[in-house]
């Protein structure tokens, strides 16, 4: 297989997912949508979406200005130690518009998914109006468009800067720019949707008994702008980061073994990428909910029909293509994993399994027991999907070692390809979630009657336990991939250090102190990150409650909901756009700033140990909050269906606590530490000259 | 320095610590005690604490008769590759012997403690009467009993067992039976002391709104005898436990090093430990309250003297007997840095501090809030600990890589000892919390008037904040302990890979694939510990919310409070005690198995990276559960005095919550995985051998 073409192929492949986006946007737009008030609601959500992005964009574009000028200065290393305007151009200028273009391919793909989804959830709930399979139908495609977009452009964004630049470390510059933008999209995202959810929930809920979407409340509308920022947009650039940062480091380590040896590596990479997606462009096309089926059924069964897809086209690839036989056991087997974390992962936030029912059971005794049983169950989550990881890493290592001089390595990382391989896939099962979500809150406000919500409450909860297992899948392929930038990192290191006549680096023994040091500091990164963005969210809902007891208590008739008196939603969608970044900044800095301190300090060993530590800890802690987050989220909705009292009974209130305390867990922290993880390893690799020729000890 | 005079000295301090412990106790026997009723409960809280320790102990020796076997057959290697009859003597014989006389002293020392506490307990109410000078001193003396019965146990068992067997390896056995006892001791106790409160309280004051202490309550008895238990038995086992085991650490490096250039660093790790223990028993014989002091500043001002103490010593005798300088500056930089520690972790615990005031302010807007704020806290507070104990190894192991081969490990072995120097005075300082909480209790219940109580709640408060500074202390120190284990571990490994002339180690590479499947599974083994730990808690309350009900409905007059009807409260403590060591029992095994299954996977390399990995999220969900269970408590006790509404308002319901559910968090789970990370330590070293030889990888 020629290079040229296996690129080539990867563009075809990415400009195909768009024409499917496209072709499934007319598609959306075509159904039937005649109801004004949801039209009307459904348009508020969709300018507060806008005005969100609008303000993120504006200020990730400082940042990114900011970001640029350093990357052009000093990376890959410092522009007055590059010999001519050649190397400056095809090291420093290459890196620093790879870097902006890997925030704006991010930046665009989450563009056009919260178009769609802003779309897509009117019509959702109105085509619930006849029946459940074609509202299924509606919400699905509408999160397909941005799975096609994301993995559409990420494919689209590394192979051209691939066939560009000639150089995989080009990619590193990329993907830290994805990494930037999803640093912005997720935490910002995950503290907004938060912020109004919670606020939104403890002055009309807790303080004055009105509904969760009653459209008294001023901050109903943020609320339903914070399911698309967080969970379309976010989660969107959270994928897209990771998809980019497995194919970066997969491509830098196969251009590393290819130069030496002459072999295919990096064609196979493509080919692999490009078929992942093509399987997530043909489930797509074909999932459709049967008669008799039930909505999770349809998802998963979608999500294991691209697995098999994938697992046989990359068997033809090797075959006719002969690539090595090891690696597509190993690329299969990655994703395999993935599949398996997801379905163990679903076990503690299933409302049919132990785990819930338990926590459900002892909310009878107050929230004490809520949390506490909650907790304990979220931490035992994180065994499965450790182990699956563990096993993963150790087992690829193995069977790619004997291929030769680095494929160990290099077996890893394409584990870790063959995890996010049908990221498109699971892109639009999650991003199908949040537009149901919204469907039912539009379905109730635009009041379709009981029949259409009973649909479009079946249509979520399908979405809730679809999450779950995405979110596993998820993080144990965020895991992966950095084991994998690990490995890239001592490839920057080493071929660093030849150019420069200075030691490279073996490995990052635990015994070295630097390298324990780091291993210690690396760990309490996402901890205190988690932190932040938790105090983030406290803090802004503070002034988002004082916003809304303002206007209960000034506009004249809000309260009492006389005919045509309506909140002024927009101030709440300014507070929370505005303290969502605002929230975020130290947070990020302190991410950042910290990996800068230990590598000057400790130089690359220390920064090795502390990518290690940051993984595991970042993974254990994500795992736990996601978990334990869907967990409460299904407690309480478990009870809400009639058991242990239902609806306002005792353990309702005390299961309400233990949602509202897994909010900003799942949606907000944990799912954002993913994020956390990739961008401190790329600012590892990015500096990795500079740590390696200037440390304190 | 002669190393026979070293032990000598050893052994002589061990004896004066036993000294005087015998002259505090009979200074409590005379103090004034007349109160009738106080006595009554007091026998009760004595008998039932009793029963505990005999039911606990009788469990104990039943696993330890089973270690035993397994140690005398298999450790440290099989009894059938030994050579002779003298080889087994002075290998596994020794070996089985000191791991029980490892349960053994620990055990003995916490026997004494108990006794003790259980009769200062009342003493400490009465002389509340006479003013808060002496009452407090009673308590302080009281715990100091404690203090001066474990560090001399321990110190004496490890001087005996050295001179006997004159092999410092033998010590891990005495160093695991220490161990073994803590599991049960810590974790045990810790299940216990919040079984019976959480039930105490879910009853009593969510219930039926009854008071605190309240006699009609069937778990108010077993409820104080758990702060017997877990706070003084189980914390002074856990203490024990550290010291012995960086005792351990520091002898097998010393003695490697002693061995290959003549030095004398087994003698410097001799003297320092006995001075530091004589640095204690100076400090104890001098605090007292001053007329104008408060009770906190009290106790830090004998921890900050008997650290200038053991300053001064250790540099006389490094100056004596001429010991290596390097060594003292790390040895007293260790001590400097636990304690900076100790005082970082009371920002995030004390009343007058930010988080705590701002906890108590989210409680205004209920209990989700509460947990949310209070989590990031915690997670916050992790940050100082990991750097000190980060920068404390990192810099004992430069400052002492020069003196020669060896010295870089040991150096932070060293800093570990110097950090556990004076633990005599930090397990009286710990253990006056529970005694005067026992007291407060009884203070109000033997009716002694609101003056005493007001007295005993100011002794009370300064409990719980120094306990908080000594708990940052120990984990601290536990895991600056458990890295000197791991050096002690490549020791083991790579004297015995010499004897059976296969390669050793040299160290564990993170890029190893199995060192990177150890550190992330070895990770996940706290999170699930700890959640066993916690089921176990809600298991067993369950258990005795049942039996407190049935005693309610089933004993007439006992709800209405009848003069002269008793609840059954020897039931509830049967309840605590048998569900406590049958609760504790999967979380014991699932670690120990665990750390067997991975080496037996992947050999020494992976449990190089599993306890490495056990090391950094033990320490990091240690810190998070003490710190956040301490906040929560102190966030209570603030608006009990009065703010945001104080008592019976709604910010109190929820700071209850958060109290309840940091009740599992700070005594149950967070404490005991210090133990839990020591336990998997001396399992790895114990097996070394047989990882050694066989691996499945």
């Amino acid at each position: 297989m020629n290079l040229t073409l296996a690129i080539v192929f990867s563009i075809v492949i990415s400009l195909a997912a768009f024409l499917m986006a496209g072709w499934l946007y007319l598609w959306i737009k075509k159904q039937d949508s005649s109801n004004v008030k949801i039209k009307t609601i459904s348009d508020l959500i969709k300018s507060g979406a806008n005005t969100f992005l609008r303000k993120e964009y504006t200020i990730l574009a400082k940042f990114a200005g900011v970001a640029f000028i350093l990357i052009l200065v000093f990376l890959p290393k410092p522009i007055w130690n590059q010999p001519d305007f050649n190397a400056i151009l095809s090291n420093n200028i290459a890196m620093s518009l790879a870097y902006v273009f890997g925030t704006v391919f991010s930046g665009m793909a989450g563009k056009i998914g919260i178009f769609v989804a802003t779309i897509a959830n009117k019509k959702t709930a109105e085509a619930a109006t006849r029946g459940i399979a074609p509202s299924f139908l509606n919400g699905f495609r509408g999160g397909a468009v941005m799975g096609m977009a994301v993995v559409g452009s990420s494919l689209l964004g590394v192979a051209l800067f691939f066939w560009i630049t000639e150089n995989p470390t080009m990619l590193l510059g990329f993907s830290f720019g994805a990494s930037s933008l999803a640093l912005f999209a997720k935490a910002g995202g995950g503290i907004y949707t938060k912020t109004a959810d919670i606020s939104a929930d403890l002055v009309g809920k807790v303080e004055l008994g009105i509904a969760e979407d009653d459209p008294r409340n001023p901050a109903v509308i943020a609320d339903n702008v914070g399911d698309n920022v967080g969970d379309v947009a976010g989660m969107g650039a959270d994928l897209f980061d990771s998809h980019v940062a497995s194919l970066a480091a997969a491509l830098v380590m196969a251009a590393s073994i290819d130069s030496a040896s002459n072999s295919h590596n990096v064609e196979m990479v493509f080919i692999f990428a490009a078929l992942g997606l093509l399987s997530s462009i043909i489930g797509v096309v074909f999932a459709k909910m049967g008669k008799k089926e039930n909505p999770t059924r349809a998802l998963n069964l979608s999500t294991y029909i691209t697995t098999g897809i994938f697992a046989v086209l990359t068997l033809l690839a090797t075959f006719l293509f002969k690539f090595e036989w090891r690696l597509y056991i190993v690329t299969v087997l990655g994703l395999l994993v993935g599949v398996i974390i997801g379905i163990t992962t679903d076990y503690f936030t299933n409302d049919e399994k132990t785990p819930v029912r338990k926590v459900a059971k002892a909310s009878e005794s107050g929230p004490a027991l809520t949390i506490i049983s909650g907790t304990s169950y979220g931490f035992l989550s994180v065994l499965p999907a450790m182990i699956g990881i563990a096993i993963s890493a150790f087992i690829s290592y193995k069977i790619a070692a004997p291929l030769g001089d680095g494929y160990a390595l290099f077996g890893i990382s394409i584990a870790a390809v063959g995890m996010l391989s049908i990221v498109g896939m699971i892109i639009s099962n999650d991003a199908y979630g949040p537009i149901v979500d919204n469907a039912r809150g539009l379905a109730e406000m635009g009041g379709l009657g009981e029949d259409v919500i009973r649909i479009t409450d079946e249509l979520d909860s399908a979405g809730n336990t679809v999450k779950a297992v995405t979110k596993g899948f998820a993080i144990a392929a965020a895991g992966l991939t950095v084991i994998s930038l690990l490995a890239a990192f001592i490839s920057e290191v080493n071929d660093a250090a030849i150019e420069l006549g200075v030691a490279g680096i073996e490995g990052f023994d635990i015994m070295n102190p630097a390298v324990f040091f780091g291993l210690l500091i690396g760990a309490a990164v996402p901890a205190v990150f988690s932190s932040l963005l938790m105090l983030g969210v406290n803090k802004n809902a503070e002034r988002m409650v004082a916003e809304i007891h303002r206007q209960f208590d000034e506009i004249p008739g809000l309260k009492e909901g006389l005919e045509g008196v309506m909140p002024e939603s927009d101030k709440c969608i300014d507070i929370a756009t505005e303290g969502a970044l605002k929230e975020l900044l130290p947070a990020g800095a302190f991410a950042i700033i910290i990996t800068i301190i230990v590598g000057l300090i400790g130089g690359v060993h220390a920064i090795g140990g502390f990518l290690a530590g940051n993984i595991v800890s970042g993974v254990l802690l994500a795992l736990f909050m996601s978990n334990s987050g869907g967990l409460w989220d299904n407690g309480k909705k478990y009870i809400e269906a009639g058991h242990h009292g239902g609806k306002g009974s005792d353990a309702h209130k005390a299961a309400v606590v233990g949602d509202t305390v897994g909010d900003p867990f799942k949606d907000t922290a944990g799912p954002s530490i993913n994020t956390q993880i990739t961008v401190v390893s790329l600012v590892a690799s990015l500096f990795a000259v500079i740590f390696l020729t200037f440390h304190l000890f």
